[in-house]
């Protein structure tokens, strides 16, 4: 599995448009500095997602943004995308991995520390702890997990962890500092005017959580 | 591709709850003699679909009653179903025999004697006609093509065809006659008060229209 950045995924929406607009939203939060793409869509038809995901790989080829499918394995498989986004309600991950082979990169929601120690034995590149606040997004989530859940998890798993739920440019660093590795978000860049500027103001947040971070443990200031 | 009986499919319906109902049905089902089992779910969650797809095949294994997934192909492939069904709207063909093998059976709705001239080249199981009769079970399709489509497809296709769309006992054999090899039904069985009793008169309505047949061409009829 290969190594990758998972500092800032972006997460379409099903309520997006399939086509140019996503496209559009895509292109401008590469541009703003996000690290990963996954491409979720609940209500297209299987040929749409389809054109979708090659749509969207076509964009990001040559760049080091990988394209996670949610749940949709056949999709990954088609399209060759980098790997999955699973939930706990998706393909179990061993099947996945069987399916996609030892390259993909498979990510794994969580919603509690339950799921993540149910976890630690698989290879996933990261557990998406979900959801930490609440969200209009999906409305079929347990309780928000907050900053406590993250450092629970944190303290128990050996992974990579991607915080999602309600997170936005103003709430990343709390995440960071209370131990995720990364944000996943929605419509703080899907719904937002300008969505490049969007990534970019989240990224910044990112960089000053580390800076922090860098800071309050007594090593030198790197310039950024 | 291995050969099979296409005579009588049952097609379930997302309006069927996942779990231990649809089982039953599909075990009477069986009992009465349907040869291929459909399982169509569009609204499951993909664990859902995983665990009703294991619990079908456990149904249906040792008997030579194949299991195609409806339009999902990791569902197919996790589970070891004999195949698929695509809709003009799923998976293209050759993406879905590239991923499930030379061995799987795949089906494919047609919706018009131009899909059917498109898909002579292609390795098909079956083509299901669809729909021959307008239905409350499906509401996106186009316009019935009647028996005169059959004609029309049956004229053109090298294929065997399976019928598909308002069709019950009562019309079996006219959609026989017209040129289908086989049926496939969803309310007429899935509805039924007694869905091996109601899959059994519609096998007894295809054995009337194949001895008709052998009558009409002079061959001697064999006992039923």
């Amino acid at each position: 599995m290969k190594d990758f950045n998972l500092d800032l995924h972006l997460v379409t929406d099903r309520g997006l448009s399939c086509g140019r607009l996503l496209l559009e939203i895509v292109r401008a939060a590469v541009a703003g500095g996000i690290s990963v793409v996954q491409l979720r869509e609940k209500d297209c038809s299987t040929r749409d997602f389809l054109d979708l995901g090659r749509a969207v790989a076509a964009e990001l080829k040559g760049r080091s943004v990988p394209l996670l499918i949610n749940d949709r394995v056949d999709i990954a498989l088609a399209i060759g995308a980098d790997g999955v986004h699973l939930g706990q309600s998706d393909m179990p991950y061993p099947m996945a991995r069987m399916l996609l082979g030892p390259a993909a990169l498979i990510g794994l929601s969580v919603e509690s520390v339950a799921d993540a120690l149910a976890a630690e034995s698989l290879d996933v590149a990261y557990l998406g702890i979900s959801p930490v606040y609440s969200t209009a997004t999906k409305t079929d989530l347990k309780e928000p997990l907050g900053l406590a859940g993250i450092r629970d998890i944190r303290a128990i798993s050996r992974h990579r962890l991607v915080a999602i739920g309600g997170i936005h440019a103003g709430n990343t660093r709390d995440i960071l500092d209370a131990g995720a590795h990364g944000v996943a978000v929605v419509s703080a860049i899907c719904s937002a005017g300008d969505p490049g500027q969007a990534a970019r103001e989240i990224r910044r947040q990112i960089s000053a959580a580390r800076e922090g971070k860098r800071s309050h443990s007594g090593a030198a200031t790197a310039p950024e």
